[in-house]
């Protein structure tokens, strides 16, 4: 009932591992996150992104699995530092199987702003994003 | 595909209404907010603050409706004031069809910030929330 992409998304994306979530994505994926509203686009930022979130995401874990064919919304539940955390993976698929819009909604307003620092605090000292700002839209 | 709960939700929820809203709501109905982690509880409490989130709500749409049986994920976009919002209804429905737990999450958190303020002037100016108060854990 559910896509095999779905279930490897759930599989990988709370490791925070690059490599294994870039494998997903499609080349063009645009990524829009809860912190601003802005869009990243391109499959080796959003996999950077993707794995900082991971990384500062701690007991990750996906609730419901709702939606079918290239539509999915998954709900999840996690912690930020000590602040808890509610959100939803917005993903559309495209026909190859391939993550190609990922928008990420959140709550609540303390917890994003948590998540907001910390992000912001790895991107500017990741310098693959000295290349990768261009990627932000 | 959907549920008669679900499309008349659609229906009524972006006019802020708080009657209309009331009729689909479970008595002991749990209202999670993406403003702040606390929780309302029971249907007249709820349907006032979905009513006054309506009514600061602009443009409001619904976009994807994914789900199926009484788990729902409702994704929209609005504004609030001048700035854009995109969210998720996350809604799960009782055995009579009405809806038992209500969570909203959102982006992005500047939007989110001002949706906040905007809440908690028209809830603290609203006799009803005097009251309602206790509802909040």
């Amino acid at each position: 009932m559910t896509h095999p992409t779905i279930n490897r998304l759930q599989e990988v994306v709370a490791k925070g591992d690059d490599s294994q979530i870039a494998d997903l994505l499609a080349e063009d994926v645009q990524f829009l996150p809860p912190t601003y509203w802005k869009t990243w686009t391109g499959r080796a930022p959003v996999a950077a992104i993707l794995g900082h979130v991971g990384q500062v995401f701690s007991d990750f874990r996906y609730r419901r699995i709702m939606g079918n064919g290239n539509d999915w919304a998954l709900e999840f539940q996690c912690k930020i530092g000590e602040f808890d955390a509610v959100g939803v993976d917005l993903i559309t698929l495209n026909s190859h199987d391939l993550i190609s819009h990922f928008e990420v909604v959140m709550r609540p307003y303390k917890s994003v702003g948590v998540l907001r620092a910390a992000i912001m605090e790895r991107v500017t000292t990741d310098p693959r994003f000295l290349q990768y700002q261009k990627a932000l839209s």
